[in-house]
């Protein structure tokens, strides 16, 4: 086996061991690649004990390089293949989840926040040059006429500007953005929250296949995996990280739809909303986004549209190929690793002053930092982890 | 006569002569009283060529002072009462049009933005108790019937919860206001770029004849004043100056309901903007202030009105009695008064220097001190106008 297969099983084997955007299994992988990280998590060697159990009740079910060889077959079978770090086709722009942080009324979610371990994917593209000019329209199932109205709209719009449409799957907003790029013989793409194997939901079995005919159909989950709902939201953030910038056309109050676009603002692309009658409870989450979020932007078109993307496009090229986890921290992350002393604790209060910053950003970051493996905390402060200036990166 | 009833007589034959919000006239009566100013005028002695001519064709369709003395009669007979600064129903509020500062863009109005010298009202309140705690509904005369459902709900909630309800009188979204407001047995108010003796819209006759008994007409225009395109849009800062906050519903783009909202923004009032389905184009306007003004804010509802209106109510009261212009000058512009040197002139480069201001400030707050006649300019720069600091109020 070549150690890109042995990458590739073992990333596959860690998928069904844990689930995607798990911040300590990705932590592991990224400090000692994946076929050393599934070999500790196997032997119960996992440092926190949370993982170590739920490691050991998933290996009762089965053995997990078996259970990913026989997945690896069925991909085959299927016509997906695997995607991982380090392929060419691998979207750079999903390492950005390394750095992602949310406010910490939603820390529930944050521990799946992790880039991805590997993509399944099934159609013509490479998955990077896919997503290369691509804009995510998302929203409600249980879309009004006005809210599919728009999102077709934008859809065939966006494909027809040579901009890949990037949704869910879903029936609704999702379905409507997907259909308007496909009318428009342009390229789409659905994320989806399952395997492959089982597009959810079946009633969009048909446009499934046109998607995997002349688009991608992604997933980070493998074959057989069922959708459940914990799952659409840890899909989301590839939807929001995938792209150059997402759309939310219409939403229930506090709905997963809006959630993807509170990750877009997150990771500082170019968050839009679509508002609609305020009298119509499938615009409720997306008027809430416009007021409590100062960073989304009101759209109520597709030049609108074309104008927040072609922006970040022209000026702000995604950086390819990072080196080391500090090139992809944000500003007060990489002060605060910069104020670190070299050896030996320091305590926020001390670390806040010489980074310049609130103690509360501090708080918030360090967490993050922790997650990242860069650095260690203790009962007396916290200190730098070993070896965080590792210039390469385990495929 | 009385000097209060010489005081109405000039500002009511002032305002025949001359359409109200003229920033020329406004600062003559400033500085010598309606009645000197109106000897003045009449004298031919206006310092602006403009207002000169004016004066002098509008002279020769009639006596001024006699014109004035029957539009008081008539005013009598129709059971309204004129209203003036120094009366105590005159509302403070709409003194703070005297620092009214609006973009460079939209100049062709701004001559048009100072203070009413009067106005006419009919009905049981007075003026200034009816609008201490007040909300402006307007928008679109062709407004949808989702637009319309919303401002009645509106102008109830508003009425209902003991806030005055004001509006323009027109169909659409301003009836629709009204009606809501009269609906709730509360109250509402009407201001009118005509005469009271006709009320423009014929069509809305029966609904103003129910907010003369209930709530207020009121204008600026004398009777006989017939509803003239551009009055609109001078009425329009009233409705912006005389309320706590304006909330639009619906706008075409570019509309004179949207230009209500800028004069509110101008004025630092809460500007808010009901969203609408972004494939109507009565919501165009809507949207535009909501992507354009920073200073507008989404709201989807009465409790947001209110938190938007009560959050200035309780912590912003209303400045009563200033006694110098400068009093009512907003930061910047009180910031390059301060600067002015006591005697000589000054360019515009030093004084920016001095005030701390970039150019562009200070240029475009110095046509606003200029209208205020509180600098004067010559070839070679700036000097204060004499006597800028006069402690009382010609009424």
């Amino acid at each position: 086996m070549s150690t890109r297969e042995q990458s590739v099983l073992a990333r596959v084997a860690l998928t069904w061991l844990t689930e995607p955007g798990t911040r300590s299994v990705y932590g592991l992988v990224d400090e000692l690649g994946p076929v050393r990280a599934l070999d500790l998590l196997l032997d119960g060697g996992a440092p926190q004990e949370g993982l170590r159990d739920s490691v050991a009740a998933r290996s009762r079910a089965g053995d997990a390089r078996l259970v990913a060889a026989e997945a690896l077959e069925r991909s085959d079978r299927l016509g997906a293949r695997v995607v991982i770090p380090g392929d060419e086709e691998w979207p750079m722009t999903v390492e950005q989840l390394r750095t992602l942080h949310l406010p910490d009324a939603r820390r529930r979610v944050d521990r799946e926040t992790a880039p991805p371990l590997c993509f399944w994917v099934r159609g013509p593209w490479p998955l990077a040059e896919i997503l290369d000019r691509s804009v995510a329209v998302v929203g409600a199932r249980a879309a009004t006429a006005y809210g599919a109205h728009v999102a077709t709209g934008l859809g065939y719009g966006l494909a027809d500007r040579d901009w890949t449409v990037v949704s869910g799957g879903a029936f609704g907003i999702d379905a409507a953005a997907h259909r308007g790029a496909l009318n428009a013989g342009g390229r789409t793409v659905a994320v989806l929250a399952c395997g492959l194997d089982r597009p959810y939901p079946m009633g969009n079995t048909a446009m499934f296949d046109r998607i995997a005919d002349t688009g991608l159909l992604v997933s980070e989950w493998p074959p057989g995996a069922e959708p459940l709902r914990p799952r659409f939201l840890i899909r989301n953030r590839v939807i929001a990280a995938g792209t150059k910038g997402t759309v939310l056309v219409e939403a229930a109050a506090r709905s997963g739809a809006t959630q993807t676009t509170r990750r877009a603002i997150a990771l500082r692309r170019p968050a839009m909303v679509v508002p609609g009658p305020v009298t119509s409870a499938m615009s409720v989450g997306a008027h809430e986004l416009l007021r409590e979020e100062p960073a989304t932007r009101l759209v109520t078109g597709l030049d609108q549209v074309l104008e927040e993307v072609g922006r970040i496009g022209e000026f702000a090229p995604v950086p390819r190929g990072p080196d080391r986890p500090t090139d992809l921290l944000d500003d007060d992350a990489r002060a605060i690793v910069e104020a670190m002393p070299p050896r030996g604790r320091v305590d926020v209060d001390t670390l806040a002053a010489r980074a310049g910053l609130p103690v509360r950003t501090v708080l918030r970051t360090m967490s993050m930092l922790e997650e990242l493996a860069l650095v260690v905390r203790g009962s007396d402060g916290y200190l730098l982890a070993a070896g965080p200036g590792r210039t390469t990166r385990p495929n």
